[in-house]
């Protein structure tokens, strides 16, 4: 399941550095991924879940970030994740009318593992990010309940498929099948071997803007298949950005607002339409719930190693989000609603993408 | 059950500019507020929902803002909010652990109401204030249901009640018995009278703090009652802002932004604790969903007119606050906790509170 | 002097907008540029005005905002430009350590144009915006003075030059001869023609990312020319997007943030260097100093509108970036320090960029 | 000339917390302040620096924060303290149309003193506040000049006069002689004793809304002196954060932004008029420009220690305020204009402030 090719596969390679072991996210290590997908008919839709580190994320947080992109959109929890700079549960993703149903569940899942949230000690923070799958899926119905979710965060492990599958399963990316994916770079400072990986969830882009490394395989497209796509770009991604160089929450700030540069070089230009957000995380400090008796000790990078980064969060966006469509498969949906897959186009009308 | 004594029939009158006519929210016209109190042992919570006009406020969104005075909080819907600058959906307050809950109700109500949601149009951005209540509610069990929040809009009117009842069933606030407070200004201009309201809910503060117009009453009080309330404050506090004041959304950011002058006069020191957030918007212009044929007019004050809404806000912020303290009754709640009823107090102690 | 080729006249066409009559920032009616240049020796640098518009800018304010790429920069004024939305100034563009003396300088000239500055009414909030011209500049020296300012805005006209004048006489950008560069981009809506016009500052990137149209141009010249370019980028650019469209300053907002993804298809990451700072207006609606009697009447788009100002930004930015490069003459300055010109580069080497 | 008497001198204590020695911003160790003050008919202006500490500020840079109040001011340098979160210089405060001079003079002062500034590294950020002194002094005139602002950095020191002087020569505050004013805090933590000092510079409010420390002695002085004073509140404070409390710059912004509960606790509304910024740095972490080969550590405090900190800043504030208006000596100025002391009002008028 996981031979899928994905866009290297076919001879691209984004920017100038290398890519991690498995070109994914959970290339960081403790990072892991899971998906439910809930696909018949008019239901097609799911649940992706990124869990950031192994133990109990409420009792040992992460430094965190977000930074919206376009605000037209429903994610749940950036305003504490801003405030206190830390990240204490997993990440969700899903459609945006299940935010609510997803946000309960995460809480309920994070109360069964913490006996103190809501009586010694306060609450607890859920992080919810969603896209608009309406085209595919009948998101009005809410299909998304908790039993997904939660077993979408038991499914979570280091290999994990992309394309259409978990909150991917309906999403449309520059008027073809969107859905997950992932890579990764390593990242080589003086003082040690670090490694940037991203996760998206696209649902973005008109067809005839879509460019592969610098080339506008969307003009080709369009031509080849003679479709004047016109209905109106919704506009959403949402980027995950992991990584364990040690940073401060304003450093990986400014590190994860770089991956609107790889959006944009696939093409976007970020419409009106629906919420780009990007959450972040490092998994280089943990910062424990409970006060010590002494001050923490951070370790941080120096402002002057940070371009490295810049380049790799951008890199592995740009990937990230081709690798979204080259494994999507076709999916036929709501009312027979269909998006093809970019994979299926290209061998259909014998075009490069490389 | 309105004829509750409130801060003013106690004779203490706060700031220089008159109140409107109920001195309530509910004074800006269209606007109502309604509640639905949880109380039965351990179960001391609810829903409190403000309706900002009686219109679909899908189809004719308003004008809105929100500031984060202390991000430390869980509230939901406030990135759209911000990068749209527009309300459409009523506004709900309960607690922190039944955001997820609020949300999934409030968008079953909004799509309900609304077919085109996920068909023809987009989605909806539901807004949910919360407190933690934890220690008069066992909020772990999250009481909150659908059922809960569609009766809490059902329920909403011109006049309400303050103190222990909706959302601030189980809220405390100074180490009193703290919950829901409103109150009103009238704001006259060359170009028309118009009316700034303000809803609280109340949950932060120790009581030692607490100030009555300047006066120490907290500490006249924990003199007289000999506790040495050493809770950590949680510093929790929800301002919403209805106003009928022509203004753009920068204009009304900064109006609502000066609620915390009125916070911090009652004695806050704005804990880390949890999350403190204003939620504003106007009635003065209604933006269509629908995109018309032409641009949009849109009436706003000059920059100059806006001093006297600075004051407003402010005023009954104050106000409102201390509303919600003189108002509520003693609540017992989760494991026998209790907190006193500020009226109560000041009677059993003999303390002039003007 | 202006016969210079541009982009365009190498066949290189940027999106699929049509470009306004000049392809400049002046396309949008009323708006002027002017340059002093300052180039002798180790003296390699300038001053670029902008004048919103031709009437009194401190008593007819145009809406505006900023927006903050990479805040690592000096630009003066953006704070009240936020906070009240407003322009009142010409907008200056300098190199960074004589930030101080444009900002007297243009102090100075409102001063002269409204007697009542400090008098009747209160102060004046002059606008600059800066990069980093040390490699050809002896930026140490502050070369400019109060009359280089002064003479700048007496320069402003419709026609201006692009490349290395004005603030970009020692810019260098992917390791060539930065400097200014302009387009503009047609907006068709139902309700009335509009132009978006950008102006920018460039000294940013290194020359292997450089694309063209999606063409690694960079690489190719890297290539060709043999140089191991090392130098650490200071990622520095100024974009400054005028605009008639009839826009609030949230709309406006949202418009300017997108001209980042024209600077990404350059090849940008946004290194950690220096400031990368847009600053937009609108000419639409003027905002008068003195207050009114009456309520302020605005018009502005509907939302829906709003994708074609977000294409027309972020082509128009990609393209006066590309005319930054390709117009501008090469520079020989402080101690000797060259950059080349594109132009130069590309008939040296035969390489073609469309 | 420092036996002049102080808030608490009269019997007014704000808060529960104990200031430091000097009750001054210089507690914290390192930390110096000095004037220079411009009086002469119409020339009542001036200069006030402050050292963050004794060494080389741009190549042991701090950790630092900045909070925008209210933004209509022209305060210079907050972009690139909040991106980079340090500061680099010394912080100047003067009047509003001579910040160009300031910043200018700053430049100057950071290059004699590090002369690889615009050859082998970057360039500096000058941080300059102001506040409007047009009332008592002949603004137009920009009587501060380079030689003043290298003289107030040569008068630096840890005693320092408040009141009249520096920068405060010329300022209004609650329709009294304002100016400059200073206060501290112990913070006593389980791991150290920590300092927080303040340093204001007050300019704003209107005599009826002046209380001291709850007490409304604006209306009775207003109701002693007869006086209907109805001119406009151009509302601006500069605020000045030093601590050594070891910190991020996200909690040394949380921190700073609570200096508004002691603003608003002297009566301010926070009018439209003029801008609020507060400024802070900790001189715990000492960021060095160069490159290290190795990561940074950084030593925070956990979030739960922070409740100190809070209430340090707000007591610290309120105190500074009270102090830069019962220390100033009153002022006649341009035009003949004069501002009264409070010093001297309460004793004509037998008004007691405690």
């Amino acid at each position: 399941m996981l031979n899928t090719k994905r866009i290297r596969d076919y001879g691209v390679n984004i920017g100038q550095m290398e890519p991690g072991k498995l070109n994914r996210i959970t290339d960081v290590a403790a990072v892991t991924v899971g998906h439910v997908t809930l696909s018949d008919g008019d239901m097609q839709t799911g649940v992706t879940a990124i869990l950031p580190h192994q133990g109990n994320t409420f009792k040992e947080k992460l430094i965190a970030s977000s930074h919206i992109i376009n605000g037209f959109g429903k994610t749940i929890g950036t305003i504490q994740l801003e405030e206190m700079g830390t990240l204490e549960t997993p990440i969700l993703l899903t459609n945006t009318l299940n935010v609510g149903t997803a946000a309960d569940a995460l809480i309920e899942y994070m109360l069964e593992d913490n006996l103190e949230i809501g009586r010694t000690t306060g609450t607890v923070n859920p992080i919810i990010g969603e896209c608009n799958d309406m085209v595919l899926n009948d998101i009005r119905a809410k299909f998304v309940k908790t039993e997904h979710v939660l077993q979408a965060i038991a499914n979570t492990a280091a290999e994990f498929e992309e394309g259409a599958v978990g909150a991917g399963r309906g999403m449309v990316c520059y008027s073809l099948k969107g859905g997950i994916g992932s890579a990764s770079r390593i990242m080589k400072m003086n003082h040690g071997e670090y490694t940037m990986g991203v996760l998206v969830l696209t649902n973005f882009g008109a067809l005839s803007d879509l460019r592969i490394n610098g080339k506008e395989i969307g003009k080709e497209l369009q031509a080849a298949t003679n479709e004047n796509n016109t209905e109106q770009d919704k506009g959403s991604i949402i980027v995950v950005v992991a990584t364990d160089l040690p940073v401060s929450e304003r450093q990986l700030n400014r590190i994860i607002k770089r991956s609107i540069t790889g959006l944009s070089r696939t093409g976007s230009i970020i419409t009106n339409g629906s919420g780009e957000v990007v959450i972040g995380f490092s998994t280089a400090t943990k910062i424990p719930h409970e006060k010590p008796t002494h001050c923490l000790s951070m370790s941080i990078i120096h402002e002057e190693d940070i371009d490295i980064a810049f380049r790799a969060v951008g890199e592995a966006t740009e990937e990230a989000i081709l690798n979204s469509l080259i494994t999507a498969d076709s999916v036929t949906g709501r009312d027979g609603n269909k998006r093809a897959a970019l994979k299926d186009l290209i061998v259909e009308h014998n075009i490069s993408v490389s």
